[in-house]
């Protein structure tokens, strides 16, 4: 077996996922637990991490943990402060908390990213700045679909600019609080993706369009099992529209997904005749971590 | 007391609205109940009418019932078809559907309006082509806000077009279901009004907006009292923005609004430096119906 060199932790919202990893990347090991930071008891952080990565820790006393996402935030185990853009890896990487785990370990918990566009508006991310990084872009944009979609624009190495987008949040809401899910007929069907991406290009903004979303299937257009579709389509339409809008210039473009999302989104982008690559949000996490922690830590 | 010429009823899906009107528009009587078409059954409809109603129909034996509303849906009295815009009082009036009350009354209900933009995808209202028709506007846009704002653009006595917002509901659901309310503190304050409606202008459509009334918060720009204020003022900025590209050359604009509602629209109006009239939904609603029984059943 390779030497283990890292200890790559996502310590999310709802979710814990560390990675033992070694010199070259290669992932040693796995560790997944429902062990959100809404589900540990403040000053519990360090024995939730001994739980789940403990026997690693003994094996490798002297390997770095390097965690980033909502484990930095307000009540996550410390507040690393958010980072002003533009920012690069070695700004971000200096800007990194060290956690006291016991006297033999270095934990290290990466910070945030926050901008403000030109009106003075802020915007903040926290987890997407290790995979925009461990996507090795230097310049163009990397997309991270999700809950909040983040558009970050890469300019020589460093981030220079980024934006939320409330997609998966508000496709779930739309379809479960709202007017737009009574007409929905389960099993889904994907006929109403592509109507969807049609009609975010039409007039009036995201509060009219999503209205279409009950009077298509009202005046017999849709059929109630493409609802769920159609919106999704509306919604991704509209932040591709909004995003390209934001960076019109971007040359290349890399979307961090797999699976649906990511056949959903080349199908968005296809349709909008751009050219975009795909890489999977594990291998750019690893990736991004290694980069931050060799920064930080020097390369061994 | 003057002569009874008209019962004219709104009726929606929560609430039952009459009133007993004279010849020329006052209101003699009038009859509030919970009894929405929701909490009617099938066939319940002329008994509820009745229940409401009957001391006047006893009374004016020949008076004519003209209703608006979703009673004329699907899961209404009977379904009045939507009728194709553009359309005059007449054509509207025309459409509408006589059911049986017993064999002394006439029951009239009005249907609603459906339309497609120029990309094919539809729209429809239900009850407010009666509020813009009572307005009396000859030509300009009739601003309806609510649970679902309409826009109706009126062109020498037609209503030609209208746009729906989904102003209200997205305001309910957005603070109420997802992480934007999280930072809510009550009782809220007015201070995120204006700020919201600036955030409107800014870039990244209404998805990407809408994630700034959480990070305003986190960025110490707001406080938690202001984040109910602020989505409502980006969500009535949004609309109006939206509403005026889709209708860029109206010169007179009246809003049926009164109330709280009134003067957060006047306000942003006012800061997008547009004069607009404001009318009392109302009396919007009995003029609405009086033009329209007039026309079908012939003035006395």
């Amino acid at each position: 077996m390779e030497k283990a060199e890292l200890i790559a932790v996502d310590w999310g919202t709802t979710r814990f996922r560390a990675f033992l990893v070694s010199a070259n990347g290669v992932v040693l090991a796995k560790a997944v637990a429902d062990d959100g930071i809404l589900s540990v008891a403040s000053g519990g952080f360090p024995a939730a991490l001994e739980k789940h990565c403990g026997a690693w820790l003994a094996t490798s006393p002297d390997i770095p943990v390097v965690m980033a996402g909502m484990v930095g935030s307000r009540n996550g185990w410390v507040e690393a402060p958010y980072r002003q853009c533009p920012a690069t890896v070695s700004d971000i990487a200096a800007s990194m908390i060290s956690v006291s785990h016991d006297e033999r370990h270095r934990v290290w918990i990466v910070p945030g990213l926050s901008i403000r566009d030109s009106s003075g508006t802020p915007d903040v991310l926290r987890g997407e700045e290790t995979l925009a990084i461990g996507t090795g872009l230097t310049s163009g944009l990397v997309v991270l679909p999700g809950t909040h979609s983040k558009w970050v624009r890469m300019d020589q190495g460093r981030i220079v600019g980024f934006a939320t987008f409330m997609t998966g949040e508000l496709y779930a809401t739309l379809l479960s609080d709202t007017i737009l899910g009574r007409l929905r007929e389960e099993p889904d069907d994907q006929v109403g993706f592509a109507k969807g991406l049609q009609a975010a290009s039409g007039p009036g903004g995201l509060s009219h369009q999503a209205f279409s979303a009950r009077t298509t299937v009202l005046m017999g257009d849709l059929s109630g099992h493409s609802v769920a579709s159609y919106i999704s389509g509306l919604l991704i339409g509209s932040e591709i529209m909004e995003g390209f809008a934001m960076e019109p210039d971007a040359e290349k473009i890399i979307v961090v997904a797999e699976g649906a999302i990511a056949e959903a989104y080349e199908l968005a982008f296809r349709t909008k005749e751009r050219n975009v690559s795909f890489m999977t949000p594990d291998s750019c996490f690893i990736e991004g971590l290694r980069r931050l922690g060799a920064s930080r830590l020097g390369k061994k």
